[in-house]
């Protein structure tokens, strides 16, 4: 089997949480909004589901919406906030120049189609967006702040903390797209469900199935639907629910949940240990993103002189999985906006991998992967 | 077990849709977008499955957008179109009065917030929509038509090819709301992607899993995404896509398409037999819809004097799960919007009910049904 070592662009199922899909796959198979017994059966576990995420996020039941997974959840808190906004004549949106596309093409269309200014915020040579930017960004007619919690590719975490409370205090929306942080490390400010107003994850990016998200919306916030039709989700988001997506979410967050302290620091020794061994046998290597205020899975390299496509292709022949770290449907690697944000140059930004590890990686991946690469580097050098 | 008589609210996950889906919520877990051999892996999958649903419904591969359900598939079908269409300053669309709340919300939000114009056409005491009606309705700045294939509540079956030839011949873009109608019934007129420019599915209507369906786009039809981010399903909708649960989508279809014809018979008789039954034992019974132009397994059928809501939830009780036929997540069940449209009396909209039969519904389930109706109407008036 090859080292996979793409956790950020999707996790194996968590054979916990298949086991607590399948009766809704099989036997258990009513619309939770049927009144007869079917229907309520199919309630009853969707409202379980619920409580059992609001619990570990800290936050009440009815501020959970779900979706179809982060993007649609990170869209519903741009478009819809914007939206809602639009109607009290707040036309401008904060965001920053790392988030995933999800917000930034959902910010660009809010430009190009719907009449709204966006401020992108320039980020730090680590990775870091800045409490005062945003509290200087922030107009009257702000609508939304929306700066992600961990960056997909560097891993660097966010101030989210001083963010919020600028917000706050500006009586300004704040969304933080939670999708790389959730279950990877705990929030030492308080309850995590408290830390913005909107907050979106993706189940499949700690062990839940693809296809199921939600976004957190804190009591009193208002937000238009992005997709109309029946009353579910308190109004918020139309559509029966994908029930067995929705509990094996809820399971793997639990599960997520309980290790992610013990996780994060064997994570993080991991890939400091896959940085020490990457710098000492290969020359011209360099590290991207905060090399402390990160999430201890993920570690982005840049390798002097080689094409991160041809890179990529070679370690997934020799075995190893790795990713460019931006999704690429159309086959076509695009230089990383986040590391050119960064101040990364195009030819650097253009030979980086983003190693991403998880709950089945161990000490002993790490020593034949940095044996892959460095073969590989020296070979696309030579 | 009580008697289940509601697969037009949703259906049993067909047990082949879940042995095909297994792989793919279990070793097969790799993002289609990577480009290592996990993600390849998923990416045939995902293509296969798309290959197989064309080839079923008779259109391009490139022509099918995987979405999260038919909600949002008829939301993209309507919002994106429409907002494709105010480019070119057309802001009207053309609609009935008896869709689904998926098309209707939808476009009351872009009459609401979005400065367009919505026709809502009547519909004849038969559930009937007139091309005649859509012919005259059209205008130079209508964007779309959307008129639903087989009403939800009815079964009524709208004349499409005549709604469609009249839409080509004016240019102007055509949906229809499919969900009630593939995998119930063929199509006379030819193959069924070709109906319209946009046709929505939902795959748990016909036996496959919540949360996927899929919207048809004719090539060349302008559309804006509703889901922003990725460059997933050719830039039209964005996020990871649910590949567990599109190859599930696309191995129901297959089976639901092969017994269509026959199960289109068997069905068709079962309604018919069990119209008798209750029009021959029960006093003041009232058949609603169509009684040829229709979907053969549904029977939508108002009770004289007689509480709806008590109704149903009566029959629950004495094993029999039916429905008002409008989802009613806020437990206040509201009189039907299809039924008033038709003309039916406030009274009598207000006790009716749709009995929905599907593969798993045999002979021996109507009698007892049957009987379980006369016991409790009878009760209820008494």
């Amino acid at each position: 089997m090859p080292i996979y070592l793409d956790y950020n662009s999707t996790t194996p199922l968590r054979a916990e949480a298949l086991e607590a899909m399948l009766p809704f796959l099989r036997e258990n198979y009513g619309n939770p909004s049927s009144i007869h017994g079917f229907g309520r059966e199919a309630r009853v576990a969707l409202d379980d589901a619920r409580w059992r995420l609001a619990k570990l996020l800290g936050c009440n039941e009815g501020e959970i919406v779900f979706a179809s997974g982060g993007t649609e959840a990170a869209n519903l808190a741009v478009l819809g906030s914007a939206r809602a906004g639009r109607v009290s004549e707040k036309k401008h949106i904060i965001t920053s120049s790392i988030e995933h596309h999800c917000v930034l093409h959902a910010c660009h269309y809010l430009e190009k189609c719907e009449g709204f200014e966006v401020t992108y915020l320039p980020v730090s040579r680590g990775c870091l967006v800045s409490p005062e930017d945003v509290r200087r960004a922030i107009r009257k007619e702000t609508a939304l702040v929306s700066v992600m919690w961990a960056n997909n590719e560097t891993g660097t975490v966010q101030p989210v903390a001083e963010i919020a409370a600028s917000c706050r205090e500006r009586g300004v929306l704040f969304h933080t797209d939670a999708v790389q942080f959730f279950g990877k490390r705990e929030w030492e400010n308080g309850r995590m469900g408290e830390a913005a107003d909107l907050i979106s994850i993706s189940a499949h990016k700690f062990g839940g199935p693809k296809g199921v998200g939600a976004l957190v919306v804190r009591k009193g916030t208002k937000l238009h639907p992005i997709i109309h039709g029946g009353a579910q989700e308190r109004e918020k988001r139309a559509g029966t629910e994908n029930v067995a997506g929705i509990v094996g979410m809820a399971r793997a967050a639990e599960l997520a949940l309980a290790e992610q302290a013990s996780e994060e620091i064997r994570l993080r020794a991991l890939t400091e240990k896959m940085w020490g061994e990457l710098s000492a046998r290969i020359a011209g290597v360099h590290r991207n993103g905060h090399p402390e205020k990160r999430v201890g899975n993920t570690l982005s390299v840049s390798f002097e002189g080689v094409d991160g496509e041809a890179l990529l292709m070679n370690l997934d022949l020799e075995g190893a999985a790795a990713s460019s770290g931006s999704a690429c449907a159309a086959g076509a690697i695009e230089p990383s906006h986040v590391l050119l944000a960064m101040g990364v140059p195009l030819a650097l930004a253009k030979a980086t991998v983003r190693f991403s590890l998880g709950r089945s990686t161990t000490e002993a991946d790490v020593e034949p992967a940095c044996g892959i690469v460095e073969k590989v580097v020296t070979r696309l050098r030579g």
